[in-house]
This record gives structure tokens, sequence and C-alpha cells, in this order.
């Protein structure tokens, strides 16, 4: 671009800064570049634009779509056997290669491509040939055309279009898709020097029908139906001189027999052949050419061009829009690895109005409307009526009518296998909350009211509730609650059934109060400083209960550290009848009568311990006690079942074996950890403390029956001062239910009979009454089994292109999982002589897994984390772009500050008080307000950010999870899909089966 | 580009088509583009090509170099108090940008770009006020003159002048470099509602003098001296209507005051100021003049253009080296980061040639060549002069010279961390294999031996060898073959230590004739597959034999499995004093005597279990034969300390502080577990089974003493039968030696005093000749703690630019480190009273590391992993994009079938011929020619290929870990990075420095 040459340049380049970017739903938003354009060098609309523009808004942006490309690059390569066309690469939303020598295909990745490539490509479609809407049966045909059709100066003599005919009709070889089995199967075949089994002969004609191998192809299944083929064929010919470029589009989409590796319609073909020269060059411009029929909008222009200039301007526009690495700062032949969540031509447009407006300085107003916009509660299920029960009565109407298809709907070989996954997972969380309940209340309630009520209550829900997709279970929180209450109840010498009935008929009353006011339309008072507080208190307590129980298991079972090995003769331990208090030695030296020859004569008539304490004797002797051994397997297997339980979560994420397989060990985690911790006790045959769960159909603590009385053990009075712990358990019911249910209910998973807050919540009040009276433990929705739920019946498209994720279409909606899994849950009560194997170490650790799974699944952590990490290896996270590190510091600090008060509340007087608490957490964060900016809050306290953080890690190339729970990369990427991960293992426990 | 000007956009497109790729180094290859250019549309050579050409050849590539350029990005914005110029991004060899709100610094990435910013970019440089080569001495004068020096027809108003003056002249906010420290200052100083400090008033006029703040700005520390500043800077103003665009360089670099960020002389300033219009294409242009002025290639053109078109030619050549991404497919918002090892421009025409070699199709020849161009020993040293010590006079000839600086080089703080560090690795080293070295030959050679042997050893080696920096130690083989040495002599009833001493007699011999003979150069025989056939042998060895000795202590320390706590009566334990045989209950039955009122009268006058067994008594019980505890406990301390090694290893790799603690930790991870799990023995106080250590300066059996005589214990042939055995330690000691020494001498290391091959291997030699007769341990080079040696010697290049890597410049070559680490080794003899503490299970828990960790780093282990991946989910690795799967695997299976074949042969008879088993792995790789082509083992068993592997991990987007081992970023990457990676953990042990 000489001085000489200005009026060239200058119009190429004019045309280049005017290109304005094509904005297919026509909106009126100023295309960023044209006014920049303008601005600087007024000048007429660009041509390119114009044409491309206008080739688009002949049909309605997202309206009919194209069908899929296919695309295939075949290169022409000189084997000892000849020439043959061989498939190097191919396309569908990514790049694919043949692995040079490895027989293999890529990784899908985002191509990258020298710029210049793109501009020879541009020449090449300027000179040669160009065909649009050829009308030919056959690829002979079509290659006959396209050598006659050569302009008038670059004609081809007739014996060169023979060979060149001759050469294009060779089969090419594809590269299968092939199995591990499949290439296990060649290996033991071949092992010694076995060649790739060569697809076809070299030589060989093209074949007019697909070959087997072509129907075999396990790429078939990424392809969806209807979807058309384009091929590229470039490669260098020696006996031509002038290069032959053609670019050909088929009127309808022509079968072409073996010509692509699977047998799908051709549209568009290109081909460059060329003298010899750099083959490289020619396959770098054959890569142009299909990453240009890759993009959606090229695609439709292609398919809509009239003339040559329609395809050129196409190209022009696509130009405009590409993303340029420097050199020498990036390698070219790097693979960058698909995004996880791609955003489509209109989803980039919302994003970057929202760019806008964070970017117009300082404008705090719009971060708060932007948060407000999109709360997930803006929804017409939480609007008030203004009547009683208003909300209830419609949300009975909303749900009625579905009510059939609630039962049809569920027939589907997936609700088999969901309700095997959930059963499993109910079980285990039935057990492990029994056995903690049981635990906490001295039996009170345990293992097997736990599975009689977790039965009762699931099916009653399923059955009425308004969103049947939820499942019932205790949680954490209550968990926390029953065991301040029982010890209060002992301090105070109160009937703790009789006390607790009173306080669930109480909070049944507040619940029905609750729905008869429409109160669950509070729930966008709780933000995520209030929840995030609230879930780590309780993920402390479950790790720090674990561990008080192991370490109380130290002091039920002592270790005697003083032990000598010499002094092995020293120790023993004898029962002593006479009763305490007597001097022992001299007066009752004990018979020396031997039960064995090798028995040492210490104990009379060899009494065992249980039979001297029970003759109303003592023990005596140096070892009587210590326990050997116990206490440290009861140590080796909560290590062992809280590692295995770790490990198992996360190999979903590792890269062995089929992600299926994977997925199945990381969905059953749990229990396959307990199954194998049980086996390891077995095994030794040690003592260890077990589960205690009665074999019989009879309450676990045989002080109580099956149906509590409302009086008589505590003073009259008592049924009315329950009120005050009712209001607290309301509270925390209140939360659990409504915050699950907001969650489950969530845009993004697309569900379309509508939610029931208001009728679920009188569900769980009612069941409240049945509950209480029949000493059952309480039950709320459990967020994570009930995500759990809704993962494992989601329905997705068949296919995807190699490196994009399956479209998600919603989620199979129905009562029959849910209640076939309570029935199951309830016939399992008969279970009990297999559950009383289960030691309790095996329980401990699950829950220390569940408490810290749920601390680390909250941005609490994360950002705990960030004090400890240099600015400089700080993760690229969405808050920390925005906000001052040391703004993010101060909010971590002052939540922990918080925490910290409520863990000192909750170890000492107030403890039962907690639930307030929780609202006080509420008055704080209001409180914060006055310190942090409105626009800080909005990116540390509200649901946006999370979004955006998610995407900015998905977008992070390489960082990407292998295999990131699934529910993240979903629909509506801009609604929220954060709560969802940020509840994951926190207000329920159990399975988690999304923890990643 | 409609068809009605096709004269201009096929000329701009041609001019594009036909750049050619410079190549600066002015090779003769063919540049790809060009040839293929000219082949499809004949035109002449391109001028922006030529010119650019032009500007570079004036001087020679490489040669002198241009000072660094630091690129400052300011723009303006509008604020509450006015119009600002704040600081947005900065760039030396990467972008990096204020975060958006964040108050922080991004981390260094490559930076991507619209396409069309660099065209809009191209057309401001074409329209813009250009002035090259100003002279001003001040950012006054600049503007002045640039204000002034606008074309005729773009003349400004003077009053615009003025205004325009006047913005420029304001002092910009930048965005300071802090420390952690500093940062929490802040926010203990400001907790509430503090906003930054701001740098300065926003309306103050620019500063002529460097602020206070510039000058304390940490970054500075990153910019090398003689560096130059470019400000590029962008904004848009109300009252312009025209754009005011200016490209200034000025003649000499010229300190501006307060401009730049840090205090730099200026050089270029380029100043984009446009009417109100997308402030976000203007902030896009002022990158796009930033990108394009870090490239180096652009830098020497701009610095050394005469007129516009040199730039914009300039330009030009940079375009058509651009690598593009398609849209919709990458967000060009996500952040890359900068590839590990940077490709120079010269280095990547290499490749490139390398490249072209094997795409040509199948050429195996050229592999091999390639394989065997780069083997590391193709080097001086190892050349053979064909005379009888030849080699050893040219080795002595080569260090002589160089004696007097190995002392006078030392003095540098850097040696004294050094010696510390390695101190503390051989001393782990001595103590770990001392006590299995004890263990193996019932304390014939204890941990006293080994202390003093390694002293003595090292001392003289550091003294006397040719590569000082080596470091001897116990090393896996040499355990392994001692141990079967010692049960060889054992079951032959042979005296272990004389056998040994002749055995290291006759290996001294052979090892002086391997010297005269000059075998040394033999080593290029051994390939990856015979190196890490051994390595994997070892490893296992190691592997099964901790936790051999681990499972053997259940044996010594028996659990009751059957103990029942209601039995707690029946167990004890009595001394029995009849003699065995004798009927015991109704005879014997012993006295009872109570020590205390408590203690039970079953032993007689409380006799001690020695005292029994003493007295020649017997245990009687049911718990005599149980020791409670122990075993678990010992258990328990394995498990930790392997689990804390891994951990503490790790940890280099991870987020968290500062990268300094991180790689302390991380060094001296065995020390801190072996210190923490000492502590917990210690706390609990079991009597554990420790580490033998005699008290006094005394051999640790009482058996031997310090000297051995030849002759006495065994019959007279035994001197001569000793030459088999002598056999097989010398190919050990020759394999262990020469192929450490290899690796210490790489290029990469970038040694100037040259190597000792010869000279080392006769000090090896000679020391055996002592050490047998002392009955101290062998002593051989240890890979890995010499590694860990060298790493800790490093020079590097004190400035980098950010997300780039220090350079390397060499090793602090001299013998003084290694001669007190080995002094101060001696003096820890000492050392016993503390030594015998710790517990043998936590030596066991070291040793299951080192042999996990060695065997976690060779290629085989890798490659075992794939058989369990998917291919889809397999890692890029170079030899799988080159080398079909299934030939992968079955060379895999070859070597794990060798493997198991050794396996059994060490398990069985034959297992003392060890070392000959090593030869027939040779022999067997010979044999895999036959069933593999030579292509295909030049990737998976040859050099070439581990370093390009080493390149695609490093080159992979994210991939990259955080903190790789420097040696592996370091030089010349073609060389040879890979043995030290392979080798890492595995001839060796103890320290293991680099291990990720």
């Amino acid at each position: 671009m000489r001085a000489h040459m200005p009026g060239a340049a200058s119009m190429a380049l004019q045309a280049a800064d005017t290109l304005s970017q094509p904005r297919p739903e026509g909106s009126n938003t100023e295309a960023p570049y044209q006014a920049f354009g303008h601005s600087i060098f007024p000048s007429s609309m660009a041509p390119a634009a114009e044409r491309a523009g206008a080739a688009l808004q002949q049909e309605e942006w997202g309206g009919a779509t194209c069908p899929l490309l296919f695309i295939q690059l075949n290169q022409l390569l000189s084997t000892p056997a000849g020439m043959e066309w061989r498939e190097m690469a191919r396309w569908i939303k990514f790049e694919e290669k043949v692995e040079d020598g490895g027989e293999r295909w890529s990784a899908p990745h985002v191509p990258a491509l020298p710029l210049h490539s793109l501009f020879q490509l541009r020449t090449c479609l300027q000179k040669g040939t160009m065909l649009l809407d050829l009308d030919a049966p056959s690829f002979k045909e079509i290659i006959d055309k396209a050598l006659s059709g050569q302009p008038e100066e670059a004609e081809l003599q007739p014996e060169l279009r023979e060979r060149l005919a001759a050469l294009l009709l060779r089969q090419p070889r594809h590269q299968p898709t092939k199995s591990l089995l499949r290439l296990l199967a060649e290996l033991s075949l071949s092992p010694c020097r076995g060649k790739a089994k060569i697809w076809s002969e070299p030589g060989a004609q093209l074949s007019e029908t697909p070959l087997k191998e072509q129907l075999r192809n396990r790429f078939k299944k990424k392809v969806p139906l209807g979807a058309e083929a384009a091929h590229v064929a470039v490669g260098e010919v020696e006996f031509l001189e002038k290069p032959f470029i053609a670019f050909i589009r088929l009127r309808q989409g022509v079968a072409l027999g073996s010509l692509a590796e699977v047998a799908l319609p051709s549209r568009f073909l290109f081909i460059l052949l060329g003298p010899r020269a750099k083959v490289k060059a020619y396959h770098e411009v054959g890569r142009a050419m299909a990453m240009l029929l890759m993009d959606e909008l090229f695609q439709r222009v292609a398919r809509q061009a009239e003339h040559r200039e329609d395809l050129i301007a196409g190209m022009e526009v696509f130009l405009d829009e590409l993303t340029v690495l420097p050199p020498r700062k990036w390698d070219p032949s790097a693979r960058i690895p698909p995004l996880s969540c791609l955003l489509s031509p209109h989803r980039r447009t919302t994003i970057h109005l929202l760019d806008q407006q964070s970017h117009s300085n300082g404008n705090m107003a719009a971060a708060g409307d932007r948060a407000s916009l999109r709360h997930p509660c803006s929804r017409e299920e939480l609007e008030r009526t203004g009547r009683l029960f208003g909300g209830l009565l419609r949300d009975i109407r909303r749900k009625a009518p579905w009510y059939g298809s609630d039962f049809s709907d569920a027939l589907h070989p997936q609700c088999l296998s969901a309700v095997l996954y959930i059963y499993l997972a109910t079980v285990t969380n039935a057990i492990t909350f029994g056995g903690m309940l049981g635990d906490a209340t001295a039996n009170m309630q345990g293992v097997l009211e736990s599975f009689l009520g977790t039965a009762f209550a699931g099916s009653i829900f399923c059955l009425f509730s308004g969103q049947p997709l939820t499942i019932l279970s205790s949680t954490g929180p209550m968990l926390v609650f029953e065991r301040l209450l029982f010890s209060f109840s002992q301090d105070h010498s109160l009937d703790y059934l009789e006390f607790r009935l009173w306080i669930g008929l109480w909070v049944a009353f507040f619940g029905v109060v609750l729905v008869a006011t429409e109160a669950s339309h509070l729930v966008r008072y709780f933000t995520r400083f209030t929840e995030e507080g609230f879930c780590a208190l309780i993920s402390l307590i479950f790790i720090y209960d674990s561990l008080k129980k192991m370490l109380s298991l130290a002091d039920a079972f002592p270790i005697n550290w003083q032990y000598r090995l010499d002094n092995v003769t020293s120790y023993s331990c004898v029962c002593n009848l006479s009763s305490p208090g007597h001097s022992s030695a001299g007066n009752d030296t004990p018979l020396p009568l031997p039960l064995t020859p090798l028995q040492p004569p210490a104990t009379p008539a060899g009494l065992s311990r249980t039979q001297c304490l029970g003759r109303g004797g003592h023990l005596l002797g140096t070892s009587c006690q210590y326990v050997p051994d116990v206490t440290l397997v009861s140590f080796l297997l909560f290590g062992g079942t809280f590692l295995s339980c770790t490990a198992l979560k996360r190999f979903r994420s590792s890269r062995y074996f089929p992600a299926g397989v994977r997925k199945l060990v990381s969905d059953f985690a749990i229990i396959l950890a307990i199954l194998a911790s049980c086996a390891v006790d077995a095994a030794l045959g040690l003592e260890t403390p077990k589960l205690l769960v009665p074999s019989e159909l009879k309450p676990t603590n045989p002080v109580r029956g099956w149906i509590i009385f409302p009086f008589g053990a505590n003073p009259w009075w008592v049924c009315l001062v329950s009120v005050v712990p009712a209001v607290l358990v309301t509270i925390l019911i209140f939360m659990d239910q409504q915050i699950t249910a907001v969650i489950l209910n969530r845009r993004e998973y697309k569900l379309q009979k509508g939610a029931g807050f208001h009728l679920d919540l009188l569900c769980v009040s009612l069941l409240m009454v049945v509950t209480s009276a029949t000493g059952l433990p309480w039950y709320v929705s459990a967020t994570v089994i009930s995500l759990a739920h809704m993962e494992s019946l989601r329905k997705e498209s068949a296919t995807s292109a190699p490196g994009e994720h399956p479209e998600f279409l919603g989620i199979r909606e129905q009562r029959l999982t849910g209640l076939a899994v309570f029935v199951l849950t309830g016939v399992s009560v008969f279970m009990a002589p297999v559950l009383k194997h289960i030691p309790m170490p095996v329980l401990y650790g699950v829950f220390l897994h569940m408490g810290v799974a749920a601390l680390n699944s909250i941005q609490l952590t994360d950002r705990v984390r960030l004090l400890l990490i240099p600015a400089k290896h700080q993760p690229d996270l969405a808050y920390l772009r925005h906000v001052p590190l040391r703004r993010v510091h101060l909010f971590t600090i002052i939540q922990l500050l918080c925490l910290a008060l409520l863990w000192v509340l909750k170890s000492t007087m107030a403890a039962i008080i907690f639930p307030v608490m929780l609202l006080a957490l509420v008055g704080i964060r209001k409180g914060l307000e006055r310190v942090f900016s409105l626009r800080d809050l909005s990116w540390l306290d509200s649901l946006l950010p999370e979004t955006a953080r998610k995407e900015a890690e998905g977008k992070h190339p390489g960082k990407r999870k292998e295999e990131e729970s699934n529910g993240e990369e979903v629909g509506d990427v801009l609604g929220a899909t954060l709560v969802h991960s940020r509840h994951r293992g926190c207000f329920g426990a159990g399975a988690e089966p999304g923890q990643s």
C-alpha cells in the first residue's frame, strides 16, 4: 500500500471501516463500529454490509432454522500407491482434525487460522468458478459441470478436464470414529505392523451408494436429522499449471454416495486444486472455507446468495467480526477448547446491552435495577392476590388441569433410573439423618422413625403438592434444632415428645396462617449474605458435630497410651464381687478358678463384664478402663469414608473411563463409600459402635409409643409456651421450604406445569401435624436431593455437534417417580437386619463429607480463600473484575465476624433462638448498604454476578471442568443458575448429586 | 465490494495475497504464501513487504536489540469531578488491563482484538498527523507541535487547540501495583466507604518531574533498565467535531514527568481524540495500537520508519501474520494466559523446518535423523580419543584451569541457601536410606555408616570430580542390590561384608578399566524404554517393600480382632516359670502376690516380660500374643506421612500464599512431613517401632568393626567368585553414574566449565575401594538430589515482563556448596539422640512417597493411564498426535509385560542377576524395531518427542501449571529437557525438588 496507490487502499479500507455489524433482530441499537466509522470519515453505507444485511433480513432472525451443516475437508495426498483423497478435518460447530499419523480425531476445538488464508480464500472466491443452485443428480455430473463452467480465460483443455475428473472421482479415505472395544479388537487381531484397515483401495472410484463403513460410523449419532454436508477438497496436482477453483451450491441436498464420512445429502462443494506449491497453503485455504461455512450467519448468506458478490459481501461481514491474536505471542497450532456455554448471536447482543449499561460511568442505579430485574421471584406464582388463601386457590387452579398428565408423563425408561437413584439417595439420607437424630434425641426419633416418616410424608407430598418434583427430607437445620430442643427438654425436665407435639401443632397453625396471608412472596428479602451465613453455620455444625462425635468415641473406648510391651504381664482386669468402698486387696482375693488350662485364674467362674456388673461386682485392674484398637479402627473408618466419599464424588470430573461410568460412580458415591467401609469393618471383625436399629416395627426407644398424647407428662402451660419455639421452627421451615421451592421453580428449568408455593407450604404444614402426633421427624423440601431428582429427569436433545453440549429441553414433570421412591423407602423398613451392621464412624464420615462439601459450595468459602491467595494468582472471578479487592476482603471479614458471632451464640445460652439470629442477618445485611456502595453489593451479594462469574469461568479456555454439572449450562444463561450451585449441598443433605 | 468497483477491491486484495512472510534470518526457504500467491495470480512483489523487509534488513536479525517498550493506554473518562485521564491497560510482552471497578491489574494475557479495530487503526495512521523523529524536551511542546502539525484540510481552530492541549496535559490517574501488606494496611485505615486514594486531583496539571508514587511503584522492578515508554491516549471529547489523531516518534527517549505509570523515557505517542461516539471503539483502536507496538518486528519498523508508508507497510506485515478466531465460537473477552515457553521469531522458523520434514509423507529416515541429531550425548566430552585414558586426561586438562574459580565463584549469598537446602535433603536421604539399608542388612550398614559414608565420599568427590555439582548418595538400585546380596550371603553362609569388600575391589578395577577404555560413550545405547523399565521396577520395589514392611508390623504387633469388650475380664497374661511342655494349669498356679491393692495377683513378683523370659519362663494367657493399638497407630503414621509428603510437595502448584513460601514448603516437604509425624508419635507416646541408631560412634551392628579384612571369614575362592556379582554392580554403577552425568551436563544448563565423565567415573570407582574396605555404603551420583543442587544455584535475569518467565543465565558452578553440605553431614553424626525418635512407619511412608512419585514421573505411567481414558478425553500429547492409539497401547502392553517378567525374575531364584536383566531390556528394545516403525519409535522412545510434548502442554492455554519446575522452561527449548523430568525421582531418592 504505497503512496502511489492510495485510491485502492483507502477505498478498501473505508469499506472495512464502515461495515456495520449485522443486527439481525432488527433492533434500533446503533452498530458501534458504524457510528464510529461515520464520525471519523463520513461515507455512504458500505455495499457489503448492505447486501449481506438484505440477504439476512429476508427472513426473521431466529425463525426458520437452516439445516445443520457438516463440513468435511478432503485433501489430495500422494501415497506410495498413488494419489489419494484423505479426510483431514471436519466441522459442525467446532473443528476436529485427523491427527497427523495418529489416525485419530483430535478433541473438538475452536479453529484458529492465519488471516492470510482468509484473504487468499476471498481471492479464490472472486476468481474461481461459481455455480449457485446447480441441479445435478450425482457427483460425476457436478464435476463435469464445474469443469466446463470455468471462465473463458481459464478454460481447461479437454484432456486436463478428464484427468481432473478422474482424480476428483476417486474414493476418499475417511477417518472413522471407533469405539474403544473395536480398537482393542483390532489391536488383538493385528498386533504386528498392523496398518489401519484401509477404507478402500487408493485407486477406487467413488461409490454411488453409501459404503458399509459410512453407515456403521459412530459419528452419525452426532449429526442431527436433516443435516446437510459441505465438501471442501484441496490439493496440489502436478499436471496443473493454473489453479482450478470452484464453489458449487446445489439446488437441493443430493446424496453423493461415499463422498462424505457419513451419508448425508450434500449442498455445498468447494474445490481448490493447484499446481505444486506449498500443500500447507492449500490446506489452510480449505480450512478457511470450512470456517466460513461453519459460521451460522455466513451459512444463511451462502444459502441465499444469488451472485458471487453476495457471497463476497457475506465474507466481508464475517471478516469484520473476527477476533485476532497477535503473532509471536500465541502459537497458532495450540488448540482452544470450546466454551462450555456458547453465546448465540442473539444472546450476545443482550449481554452487550447490559455491558453498555454498566460501562456508563458509575451508574449504580442501573446495577441495582439489573439485580432486581433478574430476581427469580418476580414471577406470576408469587404475586399477591390480596385475598385470604388467594394464592393457594390460584395454585390449585393452576395445577389441577395437569393432574392426569402428572401420571401419564412418567411413562419413560428414564424415570426408572431416576427412581433407583433417588431411592438410594433418600435411603442414605434417612439412614444418616435417622442415625444422627437418634443420637441427638436419645433415640426418641431413630432410624426406623426416619424411614417411616420419610415414606409417609414424602408420598403424601408427592400426591398433593404443588411441585411434585420436590423431595421431602430431614434437613440440616431441623437436625440442629431437634438437638437443641431435646437438650432443652432434658435440662428443664420436660417430656420431649409431648413438648414437640405442641410445637408442631403451633407450627402447622402458623404455616396455615402464612399460606392464608400469601407470605411466600417475602422470600425476596433473603439475600445471598443471609443464606450463606446460615448455610456456613449449618455446615460448620455438621463438621464440628462429626468430629466431636469421633472424639467422644475415644472417651467411650479409651486407649492405653502408656501401654508397654514389656509390661504385658501386668495388664489384667478381674471382677470384684465385694461391695465397692471395701478394702479389696486383702479380703476378697478372688479364688483362682481357671476356665481353660491357659486361662489365668483371675475372674471368679469366668464372669463376663456384664455378668460381673449385673451381680453387683465391679472391675479391678489396669486394663479394665481401656479398650484396645476400637477407637483407632473407628478413626480409620471415619477417615476412609470421608476420603472415599470425596474421591468418588470427584471421580465425575476425572478423565478416566467413559462419562457414563463416571457419572454413575459419582452419583452413587455416598452409598458406595458406605458399603465399602461397612465391608472393611465386617472383615476386620472388631466391635466398633454400630447403628442402632430396632429389629421389629416398634419405636427405636422402647419408652415411647406410636402416638404422642398431648397432655400428661408436662405441665398444662407447656402447650401455650410452645408458641415461642414454634415461631422459631416456623421461621426455619419457611426459609428452608420456600428457598428450595424458588430454586426448583427457576426459569432455567423450563418447567411447563408451573409452581405451587402456597400449596407446597400448606402440605408441609399439615404434615407437621401428623409427624408431631406420631413422633416422627419433621420434613421440609431438601434442596440438594430435589435438584438431583430434577437433574435425573432432564430432557435433552439427542444429538449435538462434537464439542457442543446437548440442548436442554426441560424436565419430565410428573408425580410418579417421587411416589415410587417413597413407597420403596417405606418398604425398606424391613431392612433393619442389614442396617444394624453400619458402624457409626462411617456415618460420621459421611456427615463430615456433607459439611465440607456444603461449605465448599458457597461463595463465602471462595472469598475466604481469596484472603490467602496473592492478587496475581487469584482466579478471574466476575466480582474481582468489578469490586476493589479490599472491599471484597472487607465484605468477607464482616461475614466471618457474623458467623463467629452466630457460633458463639449457638454454643452458649441462647442456642435455641438461633432461627431468630437468621433474621438478624437480614438486618445486618441491610446495614451493610451503609458501608458498601450498591454497585459493589450488586456484585457481591446479588444474583446476576454469580451467573456472570460462572460464565467467565466457563469461558476461560482450558479451565472449564470436563463435566460441569449440566444445570449450569442450560437455557437462559442470563437467567440465574447461581442459587442452583449456591445452595447445592446446603439446606439438605445426602446424595448431593451435582457436586463437582 | 461490488462488481462496480473491482479495481479497488482486487488491487487491495492482491496486495494482501502476495504479502510474503518476512524471513528475517535470510534463509532460502520459500515463503509458503508468496509461492502460492505467485502461482495463482502472478504479480510483482508487494510493496509493503518489500518496504518492511528493507527496513528490517538494515540490521542483522538477533544483533543489536531494541530497548524494551513499555506501553500504557490512558483513556479519557468523565467523572463527577470532570474529565480525567485514567490508565486502562499496559503492555510489555502481554496485556494487563485495569479491571473495570476492580481497581486492580488483571493477570497478564495474550491480547485478543477485533480485526475491525486494526483496520480502523490503519485508517487513523493514514489520515492522522504523523511526526517522526520529533525533537521536544517536554510533553507540552510535543502536544503543541502535534496540534499544529495537523494536515491543512483538518487544521484545528486556535481555541480548540488550546482546549485540547489543556485536556491532554492533565495528570492521568495510574493504577499502582500494591503489595498485599499495603492493601491490608489501607483496608484497616479506611474500612468504611474508602475510595481508592486518588493519585492526584482530577484537574491537576501533568507534573514535570516524576511523582513519589511513580518512584514507589512496585511495577518498576518488572521493567528492565534502558526500557522506553510508549503512550497511547484515547477518548471522546464533546467539543470535537472531527477526530484528532497523532502518531509521534521522538528522536530520543524523553522523560515526560508523570505521564507514565513508571518514570521511563518516552519514545512513542499515539493520540486519538474524537467526537462523542462509541467510547469502546476508541478504546479498541488504542488497544490495537498497543498490540502493534508490542510486536517486536513492528517495533523495529516503527523505530526506523522514515515515512508514513513505512509504518503502514510494517502494519501490513503484521496483519499478515495474525491468527484469527471465528466469531460466535469464541468470546473475545475471555483472556488467554501467556504460553509458558514463548517462541521467538527465530526459533519458530526452526520448528517450522522440522515440521516440514515430518510433513513430507512418511519419511522415517528424517524422524530417525532428528532423534539422533538431538541426542544429548553428541558432545565433545564424550568423543573417543582412541587412546588409553585419553578421555580422562582430556577431562583433567579441561577442568584444571577452573579449579581456582571453583572456590571463588561460590561467594554469593545464594550459595548459603543452597547449602542449607541440599544439606537437609542429603541428611533426609542418609536417614531414610540408612534406615532401609540397616533393615536390609541386619544393621551391617546402618544410619551411622550412612552418615559417615555420605560425608566422606561426598567431600572427596566434590574436591576431585569432574562435575562438582553432582551430589553422591545411596540410590535405589544400590539398595535393592545390597538387599539381594545380603540375603544371598545369609543363604550361602558367607560373610557379607568380606564378600562385599571383594566385590567392591573388583568393581573399582572394572571401573578403572572402563575409564581407560573410554566406555562412557556407550551411554547412547540406553533408550527411554530401558530406562523406564528399570525405573518402574525400582519404584515398584520401593512401593512393595514399604507396604510389606508395614504389613510385617502387623505380625510383630498383632491385633486381637476377636477382642470383645464384654470379655475384658478374660484377657490377661502371666509369667509361667515352669519349663515349657509341662502341664502348667495344675502344678504351677502362680502365687497371688498383688503389687498394688488393685493389681491382680497374676504375675509372680511382678516380673516383666523380659525378666520372665530371661528367667526361662514363658508367657501364658489370652492377651500375651497381642499388642493393642501399636499397629494401627503405625498405619496412621504411615498413611499420614505419605499423604503429607504428597500434599506438601503439591503445595508448590497451589494458588495460595506467595510463590516463595510455596517453594520453600515444597522444597522441605519431606523433612516437614517427617517432623510432623514424629511430633504426633511423640505426643501419642505409644511404643511404636523406632529407628535404630547407635548412640556412640561405633558401627551400628556391634559384630563388625570399622575395617573389613579381606580374608578370614569366607573361603579363599570367594575373592575370585566375586567377579560375577562385581560385573553386575559395575553395570549398575555405570548406568546410574553416567546417565545422571549426562542429565546434569545437558546443554540447557549452559554450563561454562565443561563436564568430566571419565574423571567422575574414576572418582566413584576409587571411592568404592575405601567404602568397601570400611563397610560403608556404596555411592554414585544421585540424579534427583544433584538436579536440586543445580536448581538451587540457578542464575536468572532480575527483571521480566509480566506474564513472561525470567531468563535463565546459567548455574553457579563451584565446589564449595557441595563440600559444605558433606562436611555438615559428617558433623551430623552426633545427631543420634535426635534420630532415634523417628518411628519406622514414618520412614516407610517417605519411601512409599518416593516410589509413587518416581512412578508418576515416567512416561510409561502416562501411557498406562491412557489405557483407561476414552480417546476423546485423552490429553493432547505429542505422540498421540503422531502415533496411532493402538500402536501406543501395544507399546505400553509390551513394556508392562517386560516389567512383569522382571518382577517375576526378581522375586524368584534369579534375583541377584537383575542388573543383567537391564541389558536384556536393551535387547528387547532392539527387537521392538521389528514390530514398530522407526517413525513410531522416534515418538514413543526417543528424546525429541518428549520435548515437543512438554511444549504442547505448555502451549495449551489454561492447562499450563502455574509453577512448572523452572528447568523445563529454560534455554534451548528444542534441546532436551526431558530426561530432566523423566528421571526426576527415579534413580535417586530424597528431596525430589522439582516434583510437580
